[in-house]
């Protein structure tokens, strides 16, 4: 098991070495308002209050989860997550990134399956009661409250098909994953003996891949969360560091901000060059999005805080958005995402050498065309005035991916400390539950329904 | 076979029913400049210059297409697109919508198999050599120039396969589809003998689904490329009128023309509640983004035009996403997708009728539900003053895609014309690639492989 350490390189992102850049004395003036952010979130740290950072070090839960993990995946061949958001995001990166192969219909011989049922399709639900056996099959049930409609209204129907199809033991096929006390998920686990795991206090979804919510199934497939933990731990320490120059999340949360703020770069391009790491840029979408996208600060000022992120993956967007990048507004920064190495390569065969378009390729192999696509990117977008940074990812494996999840949870709560926000929270997301409660005709929320109705449509603007 | 027309509602995007819409006087004030754009193409088609608008009333090539096709497709359970961007997408679009199921790993029994490899990552190519018969397997080579780095790694690498383990007839088992004269494709399938598919003149990729690049892989899959044709021509026709308030794509272009250029929202986000569709979207990606995305007007002039595309899907995102969108900096326009009909739904049994947080679920339908909460993210993004627009689609059928493909190509140009740029062209993608000829050696390229080379990396900006 090599240790290798994930790095950042930011040669794209300043001036003078770029135009369009930071500065480096813009960076270097940050170094007070950093310092203020690193200590708030250490003092916070110390006290207790930031759970996520402590996950890493439970060792007790480590072990528990995978134990029972183990024990349980005795009986089953596939694992479905009942959960949305952060509920199921973390358990998609982490087996996007560890457990291929990626191609849609492959199934690796003799491994576990996870599907993670983030959708209310019922074109795409039809297709996964095809094609599962039921009893062969868990349901994971992941929601804190056990108020998540998507969650909830999939439960019902997979308890009806698994006790009309599974017979007397089929809760032995549901597990929750809920709240340690409180919900409605919770009292079903009382009230009709369902096996659980805790989702912990003070842990919101988008920080809880390394607590059960994100262990279990990684744990289920058979994953070392041991070593998905070292490699937290590992970034943990690196980032202990105040000063901001080597401390990794410190530079990608002071330039991201910089660039933003400063030179009107709201767009973070995500331009990832690994099929495996497709599902950990849709966990960071969310982290990033979530934690930084606030109507008001601190202080309760109004200020729209919040940097877009946008998923690119290389090559395909080279043919798809390279040309807005290159020559659309002056709005976006870029972050590339390089694996350094593939566990499986290829080498483009001689053949027809006599070809102007074909012989150049002979003897490559296909990880160093595609790493050459991307250094040809970065610099087409450098001489376009785009800054660009690359996150270098040195392995398929655990401890790489533990490391990323810090790297990029840390980096997004100094992110949202320079922004001045509390990037804990999610208050806009309330409006929309209302309406769709009221709209279903929840008790105590007649009130968005009604409102809902008496929207007037205007036939002129509708073609 | 129900032929029945999609509709776009603007009601949450008009002011004063949204005060941050744009308001009803800008729209009606833009009729003159809409106008000239209208018949600016008119003019062009009938002088033959606007190839894809032609594309559904080629009635010999579709038969040619079926008929070709429908021999082919005898021999092959699986079809491989080698093609990448636009020479990828619009199979994509179509296999996804029409060719379901959609989960991972479930194939429809006795259907034809598509896969559209648009990478190089070699564990995913080494995924798909693991999971076909290449006995059964047929790969279509799809690329205007031949000249197309991704695709040619790819040719060369499966053509040395197949012909190690299909034997002398292997070349029965690539197909090209690429320019009717020039180019080394073109070359080799008469030196070798492939048969072949032409990518008609004057049509560039990203117009191109209706064209033998999309097409073939359609009628391979037994889709009925002829309904996708009346369906395109259907948009065409109420296309053809120049008011815009009941032209379709008109009003999709002003729209979102004037909450871009006079209320600065360079963001569009496509927010899409149906797994089917997904390829749609990605689809209409590069279209919006290579279209609009132009350094340049039509008179040289610098501007810096373009529409940011960024994909979100239903409700998955609603749980990512939506608290940007909602609290956010107000830089983004929404564009809803609502298909009207899924194929199979699923009642939510009535259990748990005691608990609050279940009870109201039971009796609703999955279609039902989901409908519920894209009407909820459209009130929650009301209250917050982000002005949205809904496209209807009534069915999962080839009639309803070729609308939807002609709706936002004819928009697409038309928002082109509203810009004053080129929608056809691409030049900001030419830098990148000479870096990458260079790069990997290719004749004609040296300098720009020498100019990356030169480039000096600072290890103070590496952490």
């Amino acid at each position: 098991m090599l240790h290798r350490d994930l790095h950042l390189d930011f040669n794209h992102a300043i001036s003078p070495k770029i135009p369009q850049g930071v500065p480096d004395a813009e960076l270097e003036a940050m170094a007070p308002a950093f310092s203020q952010v690193h200590r708030a979130l250490h003092a916070m740290h110390e006290m207790g209050q930031v759970q996520f950072l402590h996950l890493p070090h439970l060792e007790e839960t480590l072990r528990e989860v995978e134990t029972r993990a183990a024990k349980i995946s005795e009986n089953f061949d596939t694992m479905v997550v009942l959960g949305i958001g952060g509920s199921g995001l973390g358990a998609k990166a982490i087996a996007g990134a560890l457990h291929g192969p990626l191609l849609p219909g492959v199934k690796k011989a003799g491994a576990k399956n996870l599907i993670v049922l983030d959708t209310l399709d019922p074109d795409y639900f039809k297709s996964l009661l095809d094609s599962v056996d039921l009893k062969r099959t868990l349901f994971n049930v992941v929601s804190k409250s056990g108020n998540t409609v998507e969650t909830m209204a999939q439960f019902l129907i997979i308890y009806e098909r698994l006790k009309k199809q599974v017979g007397e033991n089929f809760r032995k096929h549901i597990v929750m994953t809920t709240d340690a006390k409180k919900g409605t998920l919770r009292r079903l686990c009382e009230e009709e003996g369902f096996e659980s795991f805790e989702i912990l206090p003070g842990v919101g979804g988008r920080f809880s891949a390394l607590s059960p919510v994100g262990l279990f199934p990684s744990a289920f497939l058979g994953i070392s969360i041991q070593q998905l933990a070292e490699g937290a731990s590992r970034m943990i320490k690196r980032c202990a560091v105040e000063d901001l120059w080597i401390n990794p999340a410190a530079m990608l949360a002071v330039v991201t901000y910089l660039l933003a703020e400063k030179h009107n770069r709201r767009q973070l391009v995500v331009f990832n060059y690994s099929e495996s790491f497709q599902t950990s840029v849709e966990w960071f979408r969310q982290l990033w999005a979530e934690s930084l996208g606030k109507q008001h600060d601190l202080q309760g000022r109004e200020i729209r805080a919040g940097i877009t992120p946008v998923h690119a993956s290389g090559p395909r967007d080279q043919h798809s958005q390279v040309q807005l990048y290159v020559d659309g507004p002056a709005d976006k920064m870029f972050m590339f995402w390089h694996l350094e190495k593939f566990d499986a390569d290829f080498t483009v065969p001689k053949l027809y050498s006599e070809k102007d378009s074909l012989g150049y390729l002979g003897g490559r192999k296909l990880s160093e065309i595609l790493f050459a696509e991307m250094q040809a990117t970065e610099q087409a977008l450098d001489d376009a005035g785009a800054p660009s940074f690359r996150l270098s990812l040195p392995l398929k494996d655990p401890y790489t991916l533990g490391q990323l999840f810090y790297l990029l949870e840390i980096a997004t709560v100094y992110t949202g400390g320079l922004f001045n926000v509390n990037p804990y929270d999610q208050p806009g997301v309330e409006r929309g539950k209302q309406y769709l409660y009221g709209k279903l005709g929840r008790k105590g929320f007649e009130e968005f329904g009604a409102s809902l109705a008496r929207r007037l449509k205007d036939k002129r603007y509708v073609v």
